[in-house]
């Protein structure tokens, strides 16, 4: 069971990013995201994915995130430019029901004491969705994007085009 | 030598997702990011990073996204949805003087047809940013958020907190 926790999140500002954080912890295997501000529009914008590509992820908005992060039972990670390097990390870190917390622009200074492990994928600014995503498809030894689940939509690989199978629009 | 074109961007609605984009593509081990419309405030983010955390990555915008491809001098490939698996092609792309597109909500049929590959990092919707990462960090065999720039700015991991050399702002 992996969870991600997205702090700081915006709705009007952050509305596509914090999209693109959800639909990549899914497709790179997570089970479930955390948003600290609740946001219908999101969770409807999630859920529709879901429903129509597959499996069980799942979306919370309005989740308190100090409260999440005090009581989570399991390792808790925080992707960070200024943590120690994914090369160095990657191995230590427990998987059993963990925690990935992803901020945005500003993340509040007792995170970092908060959790288990600062990483970064990278000691350069530049984006939360890739960290996570690289992240995940590393802690997954690369297998994550290839599980699929049951869906009404499915796509068919193709070289040249788009090939769709089912409906669920 | 590696580019990404970033087609369909809109500057008020995809600002931080182009952002994000070119961050990613510079992290990870491109050279320059071309973008299919005009946008100075992008610009100058981009080149601010630059200034501050070293290396000679370029950015370009208002950038003719059909002659470009058109006219490319080496392999290009799409990453999308529908195109065939990252496992199944990564190692018969060519990668000198590499163009990797990237597309916004939209991208154009004949997209699919003007390049060499439709590479797919997943086949289900998530993130351009996240598919991009993930494309250049197996394409550099994970080396390419090792190699750090000769840099204003430089941020020593840490366990618990932020460390930074120099100041650059």
């Amino acid at each position: 069971m992996i969870t991600v926790l997205r702090l700081g999140h915006r709705p009007a500002r952050d509305k596509r990013v914090t999209t693109h954080v959800a639909l990549t912890a899914r497709v790179f295997g997570a089970d479930a995201v955390l948003v600290s501000t609740r946001d219908p529009v999101l969770e409807r914008t999630v859920r529709n994915v879901v429903r129509r590509f597959g499996g069980s992820f799942r979306i919370l908005t309005g989740v308190p995130w100090r409260r999440t992060l005090q009581d989570w039972n399991g390792p808790k990670v925080h992707l960070t430019m200024y943590g120690l390097p994914i090369e160095d990390v990657l191995t230590r870190i427990p998987r059993e029901n963990l925690l990935i917390v992803i901020g945005a622009e500003k993340v509040p200074r007792e995170v970092y004491d908060l959790v288990d492990f600062n990483v970064a994928v990278g000691n350069q600014p530049h984006s939360e969705v890739a960290a996570l995503a690289v992240f995940l498809d590393r802690l997954h030894g690369g297998r994550s994007i290839r599980a699929e689940a049951a869906a009404q939509v499915r796509i068919r690989p193709n070289p040249r085009g788009k090939s769709v199978n089912g409906s669920g629009r």
